[in-house]
């Protein structure tokens, strides 16, 4: 039984830039996790169009389902939705069904539309809308790709849109025990105990807390008796 | 003037689970602009022996240096070096420098070597070490790849003995301008700006704050009186 898999591609000069540090990508996978599908990997490209086109088509080919994050808005740095339309192939212009949002939101807000404005309802021709409760304008789902703001309040707001339209697999479940002994008098044990059970995946994760060292230990997996039964040795080996 | 470029790969399920949020990737980030070499794409991949070699063929191939944080410690869930060794073609075994060096923190501390710990003395054959100066096992650099240790503390000091021996371009320098105002209306005179300045990188990030929009300004570039120039035309735009 093995789940959908998933990637997701943040695109953004800031984040490389070390001037932001992402939050989406962290949300994203703790989603994604509840409802069975397997984030497999992510990338991080800058607003360079070459980038974003070569890792969306390599994404989108390799993975079920691609998310994006970023590069839809107004300004001049927001070239998302055009590469995308250029990955797959796609013509792109200012759509009416996205530019009826829109204006309906200015019309709202009392705010003129203008050129700038106008950017956020280009979408390529065969793109479905992605609502964006938050500030209206959509993002939208190309071939397996969504697209969606890089704001983490936005973003947050079209994954939930989004998942329960998905089909995931069976939750991946985690179970946690923290042992205060050295990662190299774990390994032998929590090894043997790895190789026990191929259909969990087990993984240590070091901490040296007040000049003390020790490891999470962490089992994975989709079957909750035999995470427990895995957890019960677990817990046994270390006591 | 171009800077030599960075990537980073990230190796690590618990990143991609959301159990863990990563932190060396915004370090990292950080510390590479200071010395003038741009962070050109970040990857996260599972503990997955295809996943990490293809990962690092393809980053090493496409950029000047890169960084790897992750699976260098003694569980079996560890397998960064090997991967290493595989993606560039060499032999892997315990090497006698490695060793020594384990040997000595271990006698210092009382603690026994054992064949987990012993793992972390396996380094592709024609590799360099890193020092790491937290918990003794070391990293170790293969062709133009840094492969580093993912507990932050450890990552964090790897860094720091690597970087003084890398040559980087001119540091990049941001400026700021917070601007309370919707994009919208800030796209068009700022997309003027950004053409006007080819050679300075400009981006604008929107956030809302207490049912206010408005959107942080950023320009970066290597030239400072550029910089200051380009500054003081958007502080007038927005004044």
């Amino acid at each position: 039984m093995t789940n959908p898999t998933a990637a997701m591609l943040v695109i953004g000069d800031e984040i490389l830039s070390g001037r932001t540090r992402d939050a989406n990508m962290h949300h994203l996978a703790g989603e994604l996790a509840e409802v069975g599908i397997t984030m497999a990997e992510v990338r991080i490209v800058a607003d360079d169009a070459e980038a974003i086109i070569n890792a969306v088509r390599a994404l989108s080919a390799a993975y079920d389902t691609v998310f994006t994050s970023g590069g839809i808005g107004p300004t001049h740095d927001d070239i998302t939705a055009d590469c995308m339309a250029q990955a797959f192939g796609q013509s792109i212009d200012v759509r009416d069904d996205a530019r009826a949002i829109l204006q309906a939101h200015y019309d709202k807000s009392g705010t003129q539309m203008n050129e700038a404005r106008l950017r956020m309802a280009r979408i390529p021709a065969d793109a479905d809308l992605i609502e964006n409760p938050v500030s209206s304008a959509p993002g939208f789902k190309i071939e397996n790709v969504y697209v969606m703001a890089g704001v983490p309040s936005v973003f947050k707001a079209m994954v939930a849109s989004v998942l329960p339209t998905l089909t995931g697999g069976a939750p991946l479940i985690s179970k946690t025990l923290t042992v205060h002994r050295g990662e190299g008098d774990i390994a032998g044990p929590f090894g043997a105990l790895a190789a026990a059970y191929p259909a969990l995946s087990m993984g240590s994760y070091p901490f040296q807390r007040d000049g003390k060292y020790g490891a999470t230990l962490v089992i994975r997996g989709q079957d909750t008796a035999m995470l427990d039964e895995a957890m019960a040795k677990l817990a046994e080996a270390f006591a």
